[in-house]
């Protein structure tokens, strides 16, 4: 469903392209040895019974709740907000207030206020249940919970999605008769949005998760028939962008909707493949709105830069720039629909960068923005990813610098143990 | 008033540091020789007329209009709603709703619908009058009004920033009369903020402009007196990190609030310098919430990367973490102010990105979360700027690659003339 169009000319031959490509079914095999590869098979062998509870429990928040507060930071946050945001969610009653994903005051402040009186629930996000960003916003949304409903309904309106088994937030969702669901041992955070961790908070907005998950499905079948096909193309094109210095790649839309997506696509890459002092640095833009900004540097910057563009295939053509006196200059496009001026923009833009400022540009193609494309991406890129970092030679699963910082804050406030 | 602080020794000797800011004060004169240094003395000598008629014209909005749409891109965007999402603005009855900064129809759309039947007023802000873009939203917009409120009404709620003299703009203005205020011949986009482009969208979020523009200009005669100072100081360090092959800035706060921030500061340093081929690139993150997908890049990807960061002095220490049972670990902060321990991680991840990731980090502070720090971190930000691309031999006010795409689009599209 995900389309893949790249010229690798500027950075390999036919013959060293093809050779790399060769080695993709050997990297599915070390990806399928991995204990962290729950993610491959997860849109067709997902639990039913977990997913219909997830479509029920949205019911119910949409039915008893004006808000639901998602908490939860990273891997736990970024999928589905990136989700509601390209679907343009929150079609029904329960609109969506984000938290836990940062220690800032005022952020929890506003969240509070948005909150006033409104009624309301929680969906906490984490393995462990001892993230402290999420704890923090957890106990403070707990607090305010049980003195609006009382113990008894608060724990209700507490939804927990959390280990199978153990933890802090497992063991408390048990003792007090929150609903759970499940983050699985065997898929990471940045590899989890096809979880119970995005799906409650996409279902509780709107999203249609049975075609996200349908879509995703149809791309890993496209990806395992073809032996990797386009995801592989894009994968094996990255380390030869790597290889040949091309140190960032800057991902680039030109619906402004595709914001948090991009977050998402930073954490994947980055979070998989900056490791061991190497990777490609990722960067984003959306354009047109950055061609006027960032625009001057990715036309005549340093050109160590590689650009992707993710685009999409069908538009909405309703909107149709108004007749009007030419005063400004714009007759020649009276009639014409916004979305032909911005297909436009695009191919001007990848036409000038590409040729005329000489940086390589990739292009990744949907059909739509609707749940069952952006299901194919999610797993499009999931799979590239993984990919791109085993052809890189690291692995794509681990993260062992995240906790670098979190030693010394722990150490530095105290912490027992630490 | 904004301090600077870097230990430049990985990549300069006190010697070769020392005869780079010898040079400051040639910088200087070369400077103010540009004809697009307007914005160097602008704190001290902007029109007070002026000031006053944006004053006037906010509150006559705030009294007639739920909502100003702010039509304008790049460097007549980025600024006002940098500021206004820092200084946590629309504090009055006037919502701000940004358009004309995209092609996309969704988004022109959501804006439409976002209007629904409130009472309206427009800031249309483009020196020409013919930026795509915002022309295009302008004809929708305006069209709007005039169906609304006739054409004579509609003509008191349009506000138009442009050229004083000449184009599209200034001349629809004159015609219909509209209320104009000036975009400086000598000042360009990106260093507009501080002008009617900024201050009008502003002055109706409630954002204090005077203090704005007062710590502006403190921190314009700090700088100047100090032969430059601190603002010189981080403009040369970035020399030194770019000669080293630093090859990435990433500008971090600890304030989510900072995040348009960011893309009014890429904006200025990447379409400044960010030409001939070579340029810093500028990308920016926000922590602790990157913390979680971009912080194992920062702590372990590729070291050809420097971090700055942006850090407030005050902070809110109203938010308290509640007491409550052990269950989450959390027991040990419990009482602790959220701002106390977000300080505590912002310290951590210096200490974990320079000491164990082996990253150079800078440091940026501002006292408070208010007008006047944040005018005065507009200008030191202008200004290391404009001495950064100095010192680094590029003119810091062309952008001459801005033109590509635009040149290819028009042709595509048929204007006359291309």
């Amino acid at each position: 469903m995900i389309n893949f169009k790249c010229n690798y000319g500027r950075v390999a031959t036919v013959e060293a392209f093809g050779a790399e490509m060769e080695r993709v079914p050997s990297y599915f095999e070390e990806l399928k040895k991995s204990p962290m590869s729950g993610w491959m098979d997860l849109p067709e062998s997902y639990d039913h019974e977990e997913f219909a509870r997830i479509k029920e429990a949205a019911e119910k928040i949409n039915g008893d709740s004006d808000y639901l507060v998602c908490i939860g930071i990273g891997g736990s946050y970024l999928g589905h907000r990136a989700a509601i945001e390209v679907l343009g969610g929150e079609s029904g009653r329960t609109r969506l207030i984000y938290a836990g994903n940062s220690l800032s005051a005022r952020e929890l402040k506003k969240a509070v206020a948005q909150l006033g009186e409104a009624d309301f629930s929680i969906n906490v996000i984490s393995k462990s249940g001892t993230t402290t960003e999420t704890a923090v916003a957890f106990r403070v949304f707990r607090e305010k919970l049980i003195e609006k409903y009382g113990e008894a309904e608060a724990a209700q309106r507490i939804y927990a999605t959390t280990d199978a088994n153990q933890g802090a937030l497992h063991d408390e969702a048990i003792n007090r008769g929150y609903q759970r669901f499940v983050v699985p041992d065997n898929i990471g955070g940045r590899f989890s949005v096809l979880t119970a961790v995005g799906l409650l908070p996409m279902a509780v907005a709107g999203v249609d998760i049975e075609s996200l998950m349908m879509g995703a499905n149809e791309e890993r079948e496209d990806i395992l028939d073809a032996n990797g096909g386009r995801a592989a193309e894009y994968a094996i094109v990255r380390k030869f962008m790597n290889d040949a210095g091309r140190r960032v790649e800057v991902m680039a839309n030109f619906e402004p909707c595709f914001a948090y997506f991009n977050e998402w696509w930073k954490q994947l890459f980055g979070e998989s493949e900056g490791k061991e002092n190497r990777g490609i640095f990722p960067a984003s833009v959306i354009d047109t709105t950055d061609l006027h900004s960032m625009g001057q540097y990715l036309q005549e910057g340093a050109r160590d830069i590689f650009e992707t563009v993710l685009e999409i295939e069908e538009d909405d053509e309703s909107v149709v720039v108004p007749e009007g006196d030419d005063g400004d200059g714009l007759g020649y496009l009276a009639g014409h629909s916004l979305a032909s001026i911005n297909r436009v923009a695009k191919e001007a833009t990848i036409g000038a960068h590409r040729d005329d400022g000489d940086i390589p540009v990739l292009r990744i193609t949907a059909p739509r923005i609707d749940a069952e494309s952006l299901g194919a991406l999610f797993y499009f890129f999931e799979m590239s990813c993984a990919l791109s970092a085993t052809a890189q030679g690291v692995n794509p699963f681990d993260q062992p610098g995240v906790e670098a910082y979190k030693r010394r804050m722990f150490k530095l406030l105290g912490k027992p143990g630490f």
